[in-house]
């Protein structure tokens, strides 16, 4: 995954159009600094292990995968400006827009999501019905029902008002483009639909254990291994499953979520110890 | 078109997935206040007459159409933020930041971008190939060496050193999606390659043309038909055609640039009056 991301130059292909596009360099510069900063690469790491659990070579689906880290690297430039989160630090180091100034930061983002579709319009193989049932999964995983919308209701009192509403922030904020991350697997190995269906609610208990586990290290975390100032949440004043249900009770629901996802895995055929892995992985994540 | 774009809610079509993202109307308030302030529908129209020109029934590329708008109108709301132009007044009415605030200018141009990816993928006709074609078009002509790579260029003193600088940061910044609005007629359209080639020279002369005639109006326009203040480029101490040309010569430029265009269609089969009636619009309007 890493060789494959530090491949990406995003210039044009065609010599012509490369040329002209070569004065960007510094815009690409802030794209790789903050695609390359590190990060668990843990939605590309799912669509590759699932693709894997469903019998298919994952290699098969690494640019649509790279393309995941770089919608996903676009939320967190975007998540962090001024305007939105006002954060300095990330992965321990400065944010893009520190590090770039805000404007090329927001052009970095905007320009990282259009060259994950383009990543996918160009290397994707499996044909164009793949390559639009992956593009539709992308583009609804990040829109109005998805992150950008999720993004919207964190950033709005509404959206931390009571544990449901909460909910539905990290359902579409995060929960989204988690699941759309096992989704194109989906579309890549064509499974019988009840299987499929497992997968699918695999994905939604996934997510929800990502943002518990999230929460509570932002309570309980040590600074150093998260990279970026801990009870950051906490501080904004922004509610989370600790504040809603003690840090005793949230711990409780991350054991029963991460139960649910492996028992949704149990049974299924094929080899899921790659899934199941990323699974405890998520689960007893320090950092 | 504009009944098409009124018609765009762009919440999730799923019941489930739709009252999920129902908290997120003041999000897509954000998107339709810019989407449906007015403007030229520039893009649009070239695309539907192109197809027109070509022989093809034009409403079959409504949603592409569509599309092309919504990541028009996510360019300008990105533009106008206060880190980049800090514009306040965008067609006569205040700018989306300046009506909803930062944070919510910045998603509404993020998730007018997933959207219009959506649109393409949910509901352009013509079948996948068609679709991942028309999606490679828009992502190319929006990425690194497109629309955003233009505008990291034009933010640039370097872009601006020269006249053919000064060019190229329009090649990208507006020439591409131009350019893109006639190529996704070709996709659906496919003639011959000669036939194809023309409308691809035709469409670089016509975003050529469209910058060189926005300079002029720019020094030479009236505040109330431009709705937004005239002079600003002038103002920021950017170079455009008339300061590297002076008036005359630029009318002269436009001139020469409108024939080229007009010539590039004589002779090919067809009827080409929306195409020509369009040319000559970019070049004769006085807003």
């Amino acid at each position: 995954m890493e060789d494959h991301l530090h491949g990406l130059d995003f210039l044009p292909r065609d010599p012509a159009e490369r040329r002209e596009a070569e004065g960007t360099e510094g815009l690409v510069e802030a794209m790789r600094y903050s695609l390359l900063a590190g990060g668990k690469r843990f939605r590309p790491v799912l669509a590759l292990a699932t693709c894997e659990s469903l019998g298919h070579d994952p290699s098969r689906l690494l640019p649509t995968a790279a393309a995941i880290e770089l919608i996903h690297t676009y939320s967190l430039i975007h998540d962090d400006l001024p305007a939105m989160d006002d954060d300095d630090l990330r992965r321990g180091k400065p944010t893009c827009h520190r590090a770039f100034g805000e404007d090329t930061a927001i052009l970095a983002g905007d320009a990282l999501f259009a060259e994950a579709m383009r990543l996918v319009c160009e290397r994707q193989k499996g044909g164009p019905a793949v390559q639009v049932a992956v593009l539709r999964e992308l583009s609804w995983a990040t829109g109005v029902g998805g992150m950008v919308g999720g993004q919207f209701l964190d950033l709005r009192d509404a959206g931390h008002r009571s544990a449901d509403a909460l909910r539905l922030v990290h359902t579409l904020k995060t929960g989204r483009l988690i699941a759309a991350s096992v989704h194109v697997a989906l579309v890549l190995a064509a499974p019988p639909r009840e299987i499929a269906e497992r997968y699918r609610r695999f994905a939604l208990e996934l997510g929800v254990l990502f943002q518990i586990v999230d929460d509570i290290l932002d309570v309980a975390g040590e600074e150093v291994m998260l990279g970026k100032a801990v009870g950051g949440d906490a501080r904004l004043g922004k509610a989370t499953y600790v504040s809603f249900h003690g840090l005793d009770r949230a711990r409780e629901l991350a054991a029963e979520t991460h139960s649910r996802a492996r028992a949704l895995l149990d049974g299924l055929p094929g080899s899921h110890e790659d899934l199941l892995h990323l699974a405890d992985h998520v689960y007893t994540r320090r950092h």
